[in-house]
């Protein structure tokens, strides 16, 4: 009886805890929006490599507000940032080259927008540029959506 | 009569108006939040221009979370972004010179996290770095704190 009682209060406890949420730091599982964010990232890559620039511009929010910081360069609306893109790495004898995001860090900091940090790396013949990158994104009618971009390197 | 009556649909329609908050962009006033934002990178300019480090570190969070992003570097928590400022201006030979944020933009992201973006300038005696900055910013206990900061230039 005594036993019965100790494993029934055992279970309550370790119940409690798995509907609290209470799991290991270490086995933290993402949230669906972090896993959402994640995908709008890995998407964006995924069209980066092959070559299709449309839907890597897909992840960014298609306004005029959007803002594009890069070095000492910004960029105001979503035309602006793409044709930074364009100039970039689609011009005469540009070329797009590999892209890899590495050290991603995702932040919920409301229901509404996140902090994205990371690195990012562009793999070309003649250079490899790399930098870091913080965004800002927000969770619209069209999903989660890069509303600000900072990149250096 | 009929005179009477249209001033007080239009007297009554601008009372709403005023009361929904709807005055003209360029009037918006800022919000409390806004304003103490702003006081924070007043404060911190103002603590740089008379050679204190330590008043300008207060408006980051003093945190191993904080995240410092400059080019290619990543510093991460408070000591190493204090480090970062001590050997890059006030080793010997160094100097901080005057430091001027503009181009400021507060956007409340939540009740307790704003994004800022803005320009700033490094008048020293022999190179004036400037540069794009990108910061979340976190209400604490302590006020309105950084809690990363993408500098670039």
């Amino acid at each position: 009886m005594r036993k019965t009682l100790l494993t029934a209060v055992i279970a309550l406890g370790t119940y409690a805890a798995t509907a609290a949420g209470a799991a290991p730091a270490t086995e933290k599982k993402p949230t669906a929006d972090e896993t959402a964010i994640r995908k709008v990232l890995d998407e964006q890559a995924a069209a980066w490599n092959k070559g299709d620039l449309p839907g890597f511009m897909a992840g960014y929010w298609k306004s005029k507000d959007l803002t594009y910081f890069s070095g000492k360069e910004r960029q105001q609306g979503w035309d602006a940032a793409l044709d930074r893109y364009e100039k970039r790495y689609r011009a005469e004898g540009k070329e797009m080259g590999k892209l890899t995001f590495s050290e991603l860090e995702v932040q919920l900091l409301s229901s509404e927008f996140a902090l994205v940090k990371g690195r990012r790396l562009v793999e070309m013949k003649q250079e490899k540029p790399d930098g870091l990158f913080t965004l800002v994104m927000r969770k619209t009618d069209q999903g989660w959506k890069i509303v600000h971009d900072h990149t250096s390197g």
